[in-house]
């Protein structure tokens, strides 16, 4: 079985952008809340968005699976309040729900967070943990996206080596779900989204983790950095490096345990560091469809983000290597997900 | 000749970190300045530490000359006003020139830019554009930094593509030097200095670079981007993929006229795909010694940051692109270098 652990449903039919936009709106002129209930989705529209879309891209690229989340730039934690995020949360987890059953097999839930930035951190926290528990116990997820940057651009959150987080990575090692280190938007005009800030993202994340005992306390967690790990497998003597001038155990006992990588990486030769540089246990793949690029790269005719037609191509990468990239690795590090395809799992 | 493009004064006496320490502590506490003339350091305490430092190095190494600048992360714009960073980088820069001085055709001398964050920002790019004129016609400096981040760690400023930068960038090419684009320290805690914020820093303003007509406005302007570009060789495919879907034109004629990427990268694998991914001629060798990583690395038994010895270990680098890449291209993108190297300019 072959695993996409990074999938976005960036084609939700526009009803769900209205409604986000409406209660941003009205949070912001009058303080009001808009019903989650408001929101209408039929079952058509979202067979229409998926068939058109990512399930058509699964069948044409021979994947299996899909680990399906909202929109990551859609997540925007800067907007209002802790109950603005909460909602929106709610409404993108519930959609991603409904996919998953419009689509068994096909679709599992990847759920999002409602984080906030500033003074509602702790209690988006509180929030995120309550929220990640109904998705995982009543909606059948398996994962969630962790935002290490909930103001969206200005970096204003402690790392996410934090204690204020510790209540998520309870519940986390509690329920056997990992979380994928995800940003969403930049509002910042320094920061371009999908190729400064995701991959920014994914590199300040990497070094908290390497700077920080989190894993001596959560031994059992498991952390998933998208786009590759962002700079990290490029530099990956940089980081060897800084743990032996800083005394530290090396990378392997210090973040390998605990730590996995995405394919998320739109060229060959990117991909063939990856899978060169990081040990196969802890490369996962996925493409992130459909998102960040959507062009078809004329060097090879495919979609850029069409990974697994370039991993195809890594010769490096043999039988046992593949298989563990492509799906063991993930039904490993996804820990509730064999059940959840089985059923015994909700 | 074999010319590192990017080296750091990291070694200075203390005397210099204690007048900058003073400084900063008098305009906390009382709005005061400090004389850059209180500063005393002899020229054998100079020596001593460029003999025993990078010298040394170059020496074990055999290259023969390094491009040196003040140690980047102390270049720290964030503290104290315009004055501050202007007297600070004066301070900076006349230390860089006497080694230069004391050394000559072994250190030649790139310039730290007396940037401020904030309502400071049009500001310190005025005492930029001064700053940078002193140091190439008075000292006979080739280059200079440029900070795309001077509130250092929380993103404050507008991308490096803004007109506020634009009589700085008139200068640049009015002088024939390039700049180095270099985030100073971060005193954000969720992004460590050497290992995340560098490496953003770099991804982040080529994406800046990519997405504007900065090049169009200035056609012979160049930019060096450090530490191997960050994430971006290792992420070519999502750039040449995003340009697609801008509908903007190819990498090649967007920036590679005028972007250049140094071999910052402490690993074999990772200078091997920089050097297959980047055309030979935007590629400049630097070793960023001594600063980043000072460890010897267990496997190689060499210093992590003796990328010399790595490239070399590269067959695929040939002749005529080792050469280029070892000198001839830094000679190209310093155009005032060759010039100094002689005497004929100052």
């Amino acid at each position: 079985m072959i695993i996409d652990c990074h999938g976005h449903f960036t084609t939700a039919p526009p009803a769900l952008g209205e409604w986000r936009e409406r209660q941003i709106r009205a949070f912001e002129e009058s303080g009001e809340r808009v019903s989650p209930g408001e929101l209408r989705i039929t079952d058509d529209e979202i067979r229409t968005a998926i068939e058109q879309g990512q399930l058509k891209l699964q069948q044409e690229r021979g994947t299996d699976l899909t680990l399906f989340s909202p929109g990551a730039g859609k997540m925007a934690h800067h907007y209002g309040d802790e109950r603005t995020s909460l909602d929106w949360s709610r409404v993108s987890n519930d959609l991603i729900a409904r996919v998953c059953a419009l689509f068994p097999g096909k679709f599992v839930g990847v759920c999002q967070l409602p984080q906030s930035p500033g003074a509602a951190l702790a209690a988006s926290v509180r929030n995120s943990v309550a929220e990640l528990e109904r998705c995982v116990e009543e909606l059948g997820f398996v994962g969630c996206l962790l935002n290490p940057d909930p103001s969206d651009g200005f970096w204003q959150a402690p790392p996410l080596t934090d204690r204020v987080y510790y209540p998520l990575y309870e519940k986390l090692t509690e329920l056997d779900v990992p979380a994928m280190i995800h940003v969403a938007m930049s509002r910042n005009p320094a920061l371009q989204g999908t190729c400064a800030h995701y991959l920014n993202g994914d590199t300040a994340a990497f070094m908290q983790l390497c700077q920080s005992e989190l894993f001596q306390d959560f031994p059992t967690l498991k952390l998933i950095l998208p786009h590759g790990g962002g700079a990290v497998p490029y530099h990956w003597g940089r980081y060897r490096g800084f743990l032996l001038d800083q005394g530290r155990p090396p990378l392997e006992e210090a973040v390998l345990r605990n730590v996995f990588f995405d394919t998320c990486v739109y060229h060959r030769r990117g991909l063939e560091l990856l899978v060169d540089v990081i040990p196969t246990a802890n490369v996962l793949f996925a493409s992130e469809m459909i998102g960040a690029v959507r062009a078809v790269d004329p060097e090879t005719g495919r979609r850029f983000d069409d990974t697994k037609y370039l991993l195809d191509s890594i010769p490096a990468l043999d039988g046992t290597a593949r298989q563990a990239v492509y799906g063991g690795n993930a039904l490993r590090v996804f820990g509730r997900l064999e059940g959840v395809l089985k059923g015994t799992m909700k």
